[in-house]
This record gives C-alpha cells, structure tokens and sequence, in this order.
C-alpha cells in the first residue's frame, strides 16, 4: 500500500535507502522447488554494477548478494526469500553539503514535502540504489522464466540522441553501451565522451524484448499486461515514458497500416508488440522506455535551499552521465517480474477450466 | 486480482459486457458526505457518448445511469456506490456474422485462447463499452477533486497526423474533436474525412492536464504518480504509450536542458510534468496517451477462423473511424481516479505525523 | 480497502443498503467455463430466505437474482459476474421511528460516529440484508466446489442454550432449526416459543463441516486456512466467536490428548480440525461460530438518541428471534468463498513445481 | 498473496525460517516521523524470550534486533522499515532425526505435501519463530499506539485447566504466567511442574485487552475490527479459537442480556467487546485466543514417516511445555498491528469528509 511492493502472486517489497546499513527484497509467492543459490542472484546483480562503460560511475558497489531465507538445500521452499546487500564504499560525508539542498531533478523536495523528514545521503530512498533489490528479485524471476523457456533482452535503441538503425542481438554484449547497432554504439561513446567533459548528461531509450512468451498472459481492463508493463517501467526513477509495440507511431498510423492481419501461422506483422485487448497474443513483446538523463550534472544550475533561499549547485563527484547502460538490467528485470507475475495467474485459472 | 479493480483506497470494479443486460461500476472508499446524485454521473457520462464529431460511431448509447447503493438522501454514506446503465440499442446479431472470426486488432484471439470462451458480442467484456463504467466512476472521484479544487482537463493534441501547435483552454469545447488549437482541428476536420470515405480509421494523442494538485501525491519506489498514471492510461484499450511531462523528448535531452530549475517561486520550467520520483511538485501535471486507430475497419483484412483456416473480413456496421474525442473523457476519469486515490492515502499517513 | 470485498483470487464485492433500490455483489476471478444461470443462484438464495421456522421474520424477501454479466450461453466467461436483487416489500417508513435512535447492540452507534452520516433505514449497509450478496457469491463458489466434489454442510450444534448431543446429516433438513440432532431439535422449539412470547431473542452456535478438501489449502503464515475462515466468519454481523476443530475446548487438553497420531491410513483423530500448521491435512474440516442473539428486541432497553439524550426503546415489527437457521446458509457460503479462494491459490502455485 | 504480508495500509511482511541465517520482518507504511531505534524494538521482543517460566523451552534466544532500513536519525522516515534478527543456537543437527518424520500436531505432514519440499530443521517457516518478526513489527506499531494514547495488555486466562477468576492489572507481571490472578498463577505453577515431569504439554487462553481505542476503528462488512482481530490471532500457529466480549457465551444468552444499553456516558455493559457492528465504540476492546497444547512432547506418539511407512516418535530436546506466556506478547503484537492498521484506514477517510 506503501508502494513498496510489486505483483500480485509473484511479489516483491524492496527496502533499504543508498546510504543505510543494506538494500535488498523480499520475494513472495515464489513457487517452491526452483534451483536458487546465491551466485544466481549474484550474476544478475553484476550486470548492474558499474561497468566500463564510460557513462558509469567510478563508485565501487561489490553488491555481494546474500540469501537469508526462503532457499533450503539449493531449491525454493515457496517461503518469502530475503535477499540482502550490504552498502559498501558508502562515503555519506560527500553528501552532507547537500543536506539541505534541494537538487533539480531529484525527489528532494518532494520527499522532504511529503514526508517532513527524508535521508538525503545520496537521495536515500530515492536513490536507484534501490533497484538492487529489484534485480535481484529479477534473477528469481528469470529462474521460472528459464524453466518455462520465455528469454528477455534489453537493449539501448537510443542514447544522447543517436538511435540504433540495425538490431543484431549478438551484438549487445559486444559494446560498452548494450546497443544493438555497433556504429550507433560507436557514435554514442563520441557524444558520451563529449558530455562528460561538458559536465553535463545524457538520455535515452531501453527497448526491452520478450520471446517466447505463451499466449494468454494478462487480465482484461486494469491489469493488463501492457498496462502493468507501464506500471513496472514508469516505476523507474528515470523513466517517464513507456510504449508498446508501433507505440507513439501507432497515433499516426490508420487502422489498415496498424492492424496486424492473422494467418493461420500466425500474425503476419508486430505493431501490437505481443499485445492484444491486453493479452499476450504469442507474438514477441516488444516494449520501450524512455529514458530522461541523469538529474546530478556538474554544471551549475538554479534551485532552493531546504529553508527557500535561492542557491547554487554543481555537483560534483561519482555520477553516471547516463543511466543506460546501466538500467537495462533494471528494466529487463521489471518485465521479467510482470511476465512471472501473469503466469502464476494464468495457471491459477486455467487449471480450473473444466475439460468439456 | 483478475483485473477488473482499479485503486487502492478509492477503488473501483467494472463489471459488464458490451451486449449483456448492462455494464457499471463499484466504487468503494469513497469518503462520506459528498455531494452525489445521478445527474452528476450523468453529466460526465454524456461526454463519453457519440457527440456529433464525425469520428464518432451512430449507435445510439443513451446510457442512463442509476444509483444502486451507496447514496443517502444527496450524500454519499461512505459505502460502496453502484452505478448501473442498461445496454440498450444492442443489436447482437448485427455480430452474429463475427462468432468465429478474429477480427484483426481486436481482443477476440487473444481471450479464445486464454478463456476458452467468449461473449464474442461486440467484443464482450474487451468492448470500449467498459469505459461506461470507468466515466461513471471518474465522475464520483470528481466529486471529490471539486472538494480539494483539483481541475483537470484532456484534450486532443493530435488526430490524424495533425498536431496542435497552440494551447487554448477556451477553444477545446468549442470543437467537435476537443483540440485546443482550432486551426489543427480544422485540419483534423479534412483528415477524419478523408479517412472515413476510404473505410479506414484513426489514431491520435490525448494530453491531459491537472491543475491545483498538492505537493505529495504518490509513493515512493512502486507507487509513483506516474507509474499509476502509466498503468491507468495504458489499460485502456487503444493506448498504444503514456508519457510524462517531457516524456520521449527527454530521452534526447541533456541533464543541463531536462532539470527544471526551482527558484523560492517555484519551478522555472516543467520539463518533470509536474512530478520528481514519483510525488507531485505542486506544479501542473502533464500527461500524454498515444491512441491507436479503431481496428474495426470497411477495408477487407486478411485473418482467421476460430478453427484457423484463413479468411478476409470487412468490418460494416457502426464504428468510430478514431477512439478520440470520445476516449478523452475516459482519460480525464483514470487520471482523476489516480488522483483521488493518491489524496487519500497521503492523508492517511499526513495526519498521523507527529507535531514536533 | 474499505472492506467490503473479500478473497484474492476468487474476489467478491456486495454492495447495497437494506432499503435502497437493490442489494447484490461482482464475483471477480471465477474460471471460465463453469455451469452458471440464475436458477443455480436462486436456488441457495432461497435457502436464506426466512422459511417456517419459527426463529424467522415475517418479511417477504422474494429475492430474485439476476446475472448481468460475467455469463455467456449458461457458462462463466472469467469475467466479473454482478448478480443483482431488488429489494422489495422495503417498509422504510417503518424504520422513520428509529431514525433519531442508537439501537442497543446494532450498528447505529458506530456508523454514525465513523462516517457522520448513515443509511438509518433497516441498518442500512450494516442490516443482514447484506448477506443476500455472501450467499449469491457463496452459489457460484459452490459450482466450482461441486467440479471439485468438495461438499460443505452448516449445522446448528446450539439454540437458546439446547446443545445437539447427536449428529445425523439426514436429520438437518427435517427440522425447521437446520440441527443435526432431532431431539435437540425439539427442545430447541420450546426455547424459542418461549423466548418469542418474552418479546426477547436467542443465540446459538453454527457448526460447518467440509468433507472431501485436498490436502494443502491454505497458505503459510498469515492467510492460514483457518485465520481465512476465522476472518470470513467474524465478518458476519452477529457472530462473536470462531473455532476450528477442538477449539476453545483444547485450550485445556495435553499436548498428549489434543495431538492427532498419524497412521499410513490417514489420522486417528481430528482435534486440528482438518488444518496443521494453517494448511488443510486431507481430513474433515471442522469449523464453529458463536452466534449472538437479534439485538432487535421488544422489551423494552435504555439507550440514547442522536443528540446523545437517553431514551428507552422496544423494537417492535418483523424481526427474527435467533440469526439461526438463517445465518447457516450465511456461514456455509463464506467457508466455501474461502475454499474456493486457496483452491485457486494452491493451483497457481502447484503446476509451477518442476517437475524432477 | 502468498501468506507471509499482514495489514493494508500499515503492512508487515515476515520472513525467515527457524534454523537459516536469520529472521525478520519488513514493515511498510508506518508513518514518518516515528521515534524509532534497536532498543524500542529489542524490548518487546526480549518479553518474547524463554523467561524464568517453567513453561518455555531452554533454548537460547538473545534475538538482537537490528534495523536495515527505514529509519533516519532516530525518526521513521515513511520508508519500508526491515528489522533483522541473526539465528544463533541454531543446533539443527538436532532435528536430523526427524528429517523423515511427520510430527503430529505440526505442520511437517502439509508442508510436504503443499510444497513437495520443506525446511524440516525445527519447522523451518512453520516454526513459531516466525512469530520474531510480528514482536519486532508490533514494538512499531506501539510507538503509533502510544502517541494516540492507546494502550494494549495481554494476560493469561486459563492455563492447564486452571482459569483466573480475578483480575487485577498490576499482578500481571508479578508471576511467571502473566496471570492477572495471583492464586491461579499460584495453581498453573503446580499444574505445569506435574506436567513436565509427564513429558506432556499444556493450552490456555490469552485475554488480550484494548484500552483507548478511538471510536470508529473497523471498515463495515469484511473488515470488521472484530473480523481482523479473528485472522490475526487465528494466524498464530497455536491458536484454534477466538472470541471477541462475551464470544461463545453470547450463544447461551437472551438479547435483553446480550445487548450493552446505552447512557449518554457510554455503554452500561460491554458484552460486545468494545465492538459494534465491526466498529470500535469506544469502550474497551476485549479478545481471547484459545492455545492449544504444545504439540512437541517426550511422550511416545504415533506417526509416519515421509514414505508413509508407520513409525513412533518421542520428542526429547528444549521445548516450551506451553505456548503461554511466551505466545502472549505475540497475541500483543497482532491486536496492536490490527488497531494501527485501522487507524491509518480511518485517518484516510475521515479527513475527507466535508465541513458541513
């Protein structure tokens, strides 16, 4: 209710501020007898970590992901695992002249509006520290996954303004960036090299795709399964827009250009992106997020302090210039969250069907 | 938990088929005292019927709405409001040539295979005719936004491949297609036209603004503003991507350009669309839904059977040629559910602060 | 939220005051498929009706229930199916008396406090006529239960201060009183003509026995099977106590005595009821609730009016002398919405379970 | 959805399983503001540790609380607050021998087949350790509680056959069975040491009262206090009954006993316990929790092992002779967790309600 929590039958509660003793999750709901260790999680967290990709913070985060509970003898018991990562390298003392300043860009205002009272070590609460907890809720996620066959991929369509014109999926890993397009990968690493040294940053736009997906995952009207892709993106600290399949283009198109005519082989386009009346229709699910840049910039900007006196800020220190490459982990996990959540679902009903 | 409950606090449930005996709504947490009688429902139910727009379909939906439960002699009781509309007009077997056909675009594959069964009439549960409910419940939570003199307004920023380039408040009711820059919806006008001879249809982009929300709506992590706002808009069913404040332009932003500076005044800009992780700034809130075009087309389509062997259809009878401008009410009503429901949970916890 | 649904996969909402325009309920997260029509409802409905028994008010409620959505061609669609009944012979005039009055032992007193404003006709949302929406929902769960060949039955074990010594299931449906001991039966009678003559009302106790459960309904910790039946039955209005199997009676046993040994064949005993550790064991489950005598009585009672001056009031018109046997049709239904709930509950979770 | 999540607005989610690293409670929605430190927590949750009493087990429990999260200097900050509590003494070799057995009376046998795999050291999730994690969330609730003045005691009412007759407030603390009636702890004592020496187990009944309670906590229908109260102690592993004021005795009296007449200075009797129509009146709320025996006893029973071959067991090691007192400041805990829960509920409406 707090807003802590995610899903319905495949639940997670994330907790913990960027600057406190911890940051983990509590996964529940998750179905007992799936292979579970900590090196899973572990594997899946690294990906988040500070790479050497050039838009990454320099601050060391180990991220040593431990299981306290909910695993017995390498299995899932279907008891609630408590998964915990201890704050390293947590220097608050480099955050104590901006305890009562209010960053642009940031939920300092609101929090402290809201609240009357808020961490301002790193942006506490805030902070997308707290999305450790939601990958490594991810990487259970991705064992059910593993198990029913269904494979996500995220990938960097955009960045600094520089989008990708080809999609070769051998080619994420091979580029500092994610991306899929290793010329656009290499154009971005030239306007990320140039914003940095403007100290200034970037955004962009995490395309996240699902195959093998079954037929039938999502619940009409609300909980849609585009709907709770919305829900599960926007939910990023940085994202402030999300579409599906033609998207924003499909508000330009006509209904014979965006209608997807069926086969008895199935759909013969993809403007639905895997989507129908909410529904998964078999097809794969595309999905996209926009990505605002990173709010922390050296250049000076123009806010308030704590008591609304006008002040001045240029902060300094260990910042991404991008939140890509970083949150495409993030959101790959978020997808993979919804997609375990609405299989659960499904199961939970269609076992009832009575054969006719 | 199957999808048709909205809200957390203020919560609602939509019930009903497009041509079963009728569709409505329970709206439960509303707060007690409040003004409500069935022509405030009605009022705002009107805006959701066929106007004389030349997008809008001829069905005659009169939709008549009745107070089951809930209201006291003029005042809601604080117990759950039943607002039931016959379905009149229903001509059923106008649909009997589609039982076993999966029209394009449409929900009817996607519910066959996860049903097993469907009320293929007029797409059943999947019709637009489920927003009946929602318009009657968003007109319950504006009831309640009055109160806390919350306005807000959905207005057509793009139709057609035309885009308004100009923002009047006064000229949006004072067009059939509810833009607020009446020299695009001249041209919007020629377009739907134009479109409509050829037996095709139309998609466009619904911006909504909210005005006089408090600091503090929305919770951390999960239940951001925007993440709801996110989910509300994308379950309906011709939203195609919901945007934020800056939204997709973002993404191409640098930090320096994106951050809304905060003076003692106030922000300079709105590039946020009124929210900073997750909580309302006080400023205004800006939020954007792409639409795709009505799949119900004249122009033949290729599809299947429901015993999947290949067919073509042509979609007579009467349809919208664009889900805007009668989707706008529906976008009004999610974002003023959302709302509500944001007000009254901060108040739950608000007043438990401690005075210090 | 505000409490007036209950269950998480099989979700049911009732609506409605006793003297409004109609009382009724949404079952949300039926499974598809399920032999449904309004006869099947009506004909538990009729089972709350007020019959020959002498405990029973002379109210005609008629109580015709009709489907308005979530069936299609006589089989549940997996949509919310809203099942509506008119309140008839609705004599508010009658209650225009007590409009100004707290009645002892009803909810006057707190509804007006909490909200400010009530329904006063009948009790309002708080009248028993809210059960007529527990049984409808309680009709659908039973055709799900009947697919499951899980059989429930609610027996009134204690009248007026008659204890059944006996049990014979054929013998509950001979006597007006729903007991499973025909001597107890008469006794019972007695009581109640006695008491009836008194101006004065009478408390009892329901038993529910549910044969043929599988083992492993309920969920660890917190929605334990029996904390679900303890919660569905303490919602009742005039029920004061809930115990599973011994019950309060094991609070003075041995751990020797209480403990149910464990053969190859199954338990020897059944102190726990049919439930260890909140999870269904295979074996009956065996549930109690004590029921409070009708508050509504003619003698004559000191109370206050609204303005919080004293007055005295005797309560004359129609009304029951015990909630039994009309509350047992009540008790039988909210066991089986529970049931219902954990069977879906424990499906989503088992067919998840790899295979080794 | 899964069980292991308990309140809605103020929401604790347990987790942990008796003999892994460790066990803990996240509590989500407590208000910001709070005075929150280790100290306030470790104090409710030693009175949960085997004290002197001749009933608990010697098991070393020092369970040192530590805070992760959710608190900044000294105040809650309205962020998810994770309480941990390492698990030491944690000799699971002990259990060894009963990796293939069921014990009666627990939950080894559901488990198992729920789950088809188990943490079978000490119970793992069944264990009544879990219950650390409600102490630690109820030590939070309190600090709520006690700014709005409310006050909740838990005493022994009947312990091995032997029921207080008196109630003296202060003589609670003053004997080892937090029995409000010095003689009768006096007697327990006897009871309990001829008990042990029989290898045997005894029930009891915890009486669990409310003073302060505002007027207007509970949510009409299914959230009814009295409803909420009944699933919270009925979660308690060792409960098998709850009562609520007069509970199973009301089944035995006439209306005219039953009913609390009402004065212009409150109620004149409080046979509802402080509850009418599931809404707190004002008076003092009065509930009971039937515990049965310990189920782990050194006298041989019968059973069978996970291959269902038959077998006996005796149950020899450090285990409570009762759950009582131990279970008392759990059953504190749980009332306390309801009574915020509502409180927030409450705050949420009542602010809305219009000045007239």
């Amino acid at each position: 209710m707090s807003g802590n929590t995610f899903g319905k039958l495949f639940q997670i509660t994330t907790w913990g501020e960027s600057h406190g003793p911890a940051v983990g999750v509590v996964v529940d709901g998750c179905p007992p007898g799936i292979e579970m260790n900590e090196a899973i999680i572990q594997k899946m967290l690294d990906r988040r970590r500070p790479g050497k990709a050039t838009t990454s913070t320099s601050r060391k985060e180990t991220d040593q992901a431990k299981i306290l509970s909910g695993v017995f003898e390498g299995r899932t018991t279907g008891t609630p695992i408590l998964i915990f990562v201890e704050n390293q390298d947590a220097r608050s003392g480099a955050y104590q002249s901006i305890a009562d300043v209010f960053r642009p860009g940031h939920g300092d205002f609101t929090y402290q509006a809201n609240y009357g009272i808020r961490d301002w070590r790193g942006g506490g609460r805030a902070s997308a520290r707290e999305t450790v907890g939601r990958v490594a809720a991810g990487a259970v996620a991705a064992q059910v996954l593993k198990q029913e066959n269904i494979t996500i991929i995220a990938h960097t369509l955009a960045l600094g303004g520089v989008r990708a014109e080809t999609f070769d999926p051998m080619a994420i890993h091979e580029n500092l960036f994610l991306c899929a397009d290793p010329i656009a990968a290499e154009k971005m690493a030239v306007e990320v090299d140039r914003v940095k040294r403007a100290g200034d940053s970037l955004g962009g736009i995490v395309e996240i795709r699902v195959k093998n997906a079954p037929v039938g995952l999502g619940e009409p009207v609300f909980d849609k399964l585009d709907a709770d892709f919305a829900k599960a993106l926007m939910s990023i600290g940085a994202v402030k827009g999300v579409e599906i399949g033609a998207g924003f283009a499909a508000a330009g198109m006509r209904g014979s250009e965006n209608n997807d005519p069926i086969s008895p082989d199935g759909f013969l386009t993809n403007n639905a992106g895997g989507i129908l009346a909410g529904i998964s229709n078999g097809d794969e699910i595309i999905v996209r997020a926009a990505v605002k840049p990173i709010p922390s910039i050296r250049i000076e900007q123009q806010t308030i302090k704590t008591d609304h006196t006008p002040t001045k800020i240029s902060i300094e220190g260990r910042h991404d210039i991008a939140a890509i490459p970083r949150i495409n982990v993030v959101c790959e996990a978020m997808v993979g969250l919804v997609i375990v959540d609405h299989l659960l679902r499904q199961r939970a009903i269609s076992v009832m069907i009575p054969v006719p």
